[in-house]
């Protein structure tokens, strides 16, 4: 019963925006979340971006990530790009490095690093790129936490991170149907994202306590996730951020 | 005369090289220089190439300096580019993170900043932009130096530097000619490069030594620098680096 | 009388979108218009976004005109990079060229060019850029017109265009305050920008029939113009649009 | 046998320097080749080096062929991009009227497509993506031709070359071991790349007769190709180039 209580950190993208080009809500969905990922420039967020969210973040005690992607600007970085695990590890401690200069001058540090889009994906399959993220966390600073998908089982993803010595996050989406292996389903299936603010909610909150969920086939399926990804990037996921909010605060 | 012995620092611009193109000799002239400033990513040094230049310096022992540019890979960072202070400051911070990564990892620290080509110019003439670099320096770490050109003249830097609280490095050139004031002449007036090796060694000898040596006019020129910037990109700048490695060693 | 007409285009900027950034509202403004100046990768404008404003130009029967610029996303063209005249010849041919491949494919090809932001700018004041930019419509299309700032006197511009055989087309600014030789007000300057619906179809109505209008100091300006710039981009520039589209069509 | 004599043309890519960085030796190779395959901005040739290679290969009467990328300066378009097909076709559209724009100013225009790199590699498996080069070089002007790899079976190729209306040219390569079907033997075999001079020649030769030659196995593979792939970037290459040239202006 110790356990029932709903513990989950709540974290959205950040910082996506990219010089004239306004992208999300940040000023009004910083206050509501837990962990802002933070674009580094590759897919998103020039320097004055970058600075101005990190500020952003700092004022509202929000925990800051690393949100590095393949160089993509007019892909936004959800395009893959066939990188050596050599490149891959270097271009995540390239933005890893620059997001972090601006948390110093905030008085702050990266916390975690969660990678954006399709390298994101990437990590799912290929246990190089895997290797080469978690080296790139170790290597910029010992304890540096790498955040990853939850799965039904997630033994793979620790038995690497556990070599490279890296912490792992895991994190669970509300709003995406799942296969039973507890990957996402993927968005050309029907029914893959969820938009009734009252199940996402229901699949947040049973996420929240560990306790099952409807699979995309409605078969049970259970999650352990440090962490919700949120948006709030309009009217109505502000909506539903703020009720979310409501609940795990209440619980 | 205690100090007449000639003890000044050898710097070079080092890691031009960007993803198959490559630029300059780091190879040979690494193990004869003092300081190795580092190109960021924005005129030049892909992330492969800043990881791969940060361990050679750090197998020569050389001090890694930031080379951070105004964002123009297609210009290699020499043409000017009307940016804000706000926007320089950020630009800076940004380079200068993502070069200390690779350092971290390397087991060392970016160790002061030297800008490069029309960033490096605008100093000298814009007090904003100065400030601006200035201040992402103090932000970034307190006491990294930024390094600057000598001029017969430096109080307008020492004053700004100082209300910063930044140490200042001077720089000076063995291979261009001066202005009675201190500043580089034009590369387009006549003679404004040394190409005599003699004359390049008896230039930096006599700044070395902080000994006047003629300027364009002729004219006696005293500088007082702490770094001379070296070049070591062909056979023949490398003939010169090795002769000057040689006397200053021997002084 | 038989001038009394008015009889002048509607320009407006298009295309200005990037990748999974909008901007604008090309869709409600394009049925407005008569000419799209249309991004072209350099400041805005990915390839995808090119080709679908070019289509939705030729849907409206708007006429293409080319919209280069500086090299700079992050400054979306707005910042001033010290290109060579002969870096700006080139940089004008390549995003005209690229441009004009949507057009070909669509069935219908650049009609005239205006550059875009800082160029745009630069060219009031520098006869080299001017010359470079009309040296590349020469050379791209004999007979393809340039479009360039209507001032009270445009002397200058006349006789370096005819010196390199391009036509020009004069623009001026319906919600812009002028200086008394018909620059526009610096943006920094107070009334510099006019927001009053009414005050914007005054000067657009007067500068529509060749009749004079108070510039920033109330003193009568008179210019002759083939084209105004227009702004739908939100729900109140449309509006305006709407009632000066409708107004022109009256007269 | 009237067809005994060796008509072949040779292409090599030309114009990949990008600023200040340089590669190649476009002004000794071009005047071996028949056909410049010039780099287009997205992974090498930025403006001014496109204007200049365009003149270059004017006046040396080479014809001139778009080598478009994926959008990778850093991997020089080497890694694979996973765009769309949609992307795909625009991105060569884009490029194809870039380069078409100096080949006007220069009097001349583009004579055909030969994809670069990542992007010529993916047409060989991945059909939509085959028909979207296909699309957009038939959208750009009827006729203009496409350069691919010769096969011992391009069935595939010239099918749906032939659905959109597109001439094939094909290519092959005298330094090149292949496989039995035509395909290149990948780089990491041994043996992949032919380094003896007498070895390409007589591969050179064969092709240009459309004689077999042993594949990688050593069986015989009779290609039929209108265009060889040279390399002249280096005095070995060029050596090799010079006495190719020769062999085929004897024959």
């Amino acid at each position: 019963m110790t356990d029932q209580s709903p513990r989950i950190l709540l974290n959205c993208d950040m910082g996506e925006s990219y010089g004239a080009w306004r992208m999300g809500d940040d000023v009004h969905a910083m206050p509501l979340i837990d962990q802002a990922n933070l674009a580094c420039g590759f897919h998103a967020g020039d320097p004055l971006t970058i600075q101005r969210t990190v500020r952003l973040a700092v004022e509202q005690g929000v925990s800051i990530g690393a949100h590095p992607s393949y160089p993509d600007l007019a892909g936004f970085g959800r395009r893959h790009l066939s990188c050596s695990p050599e490149e891959v590890q270097a271009l995540v401690l390239y933005q890893l490095g620059a997001l972090d200069a601006f948390c110093r001058a905030a008085g702050t540090r990266v916390d975690y690093v969660k990678p954006h889009g399709a390298l994101y994906n990437d990590l799912v399959r290929d246990d190089a790129l895997l290797v080469a993220v978690l080296d790139a966390c170790a290597a910029y600073r010992k304890g540096l936490p790498l955040m990853v998908l939850a799965l039904a089982d997630n033994t793979r993803e620790l038995a690497l991170a556990d070599a490279a010595d890296v912490p792992l996050m895991f994190e669970a989406f509300a709003d995406r149907a799942y296969l039973p292996d507890g990957q996402l389903a993927p968005r050309r299936l029907a029914g893959a994202v969820h938009h009734e603010p009252q199940r996402i909610l229901d699949q947040a909150l049973a996420i929240a306590r560990g306790e099952p969920f409807p699979d995309i086939d409605g078969n049970p399926l259970r999650l352990r996730a440090d962490s919700l990804c949120v948006h709030g990037d309009n009217p109505e996921s502000l909506a539903v951020l703020r009720r979310l909010r409501g609940l795990l605060d209440a619980a």
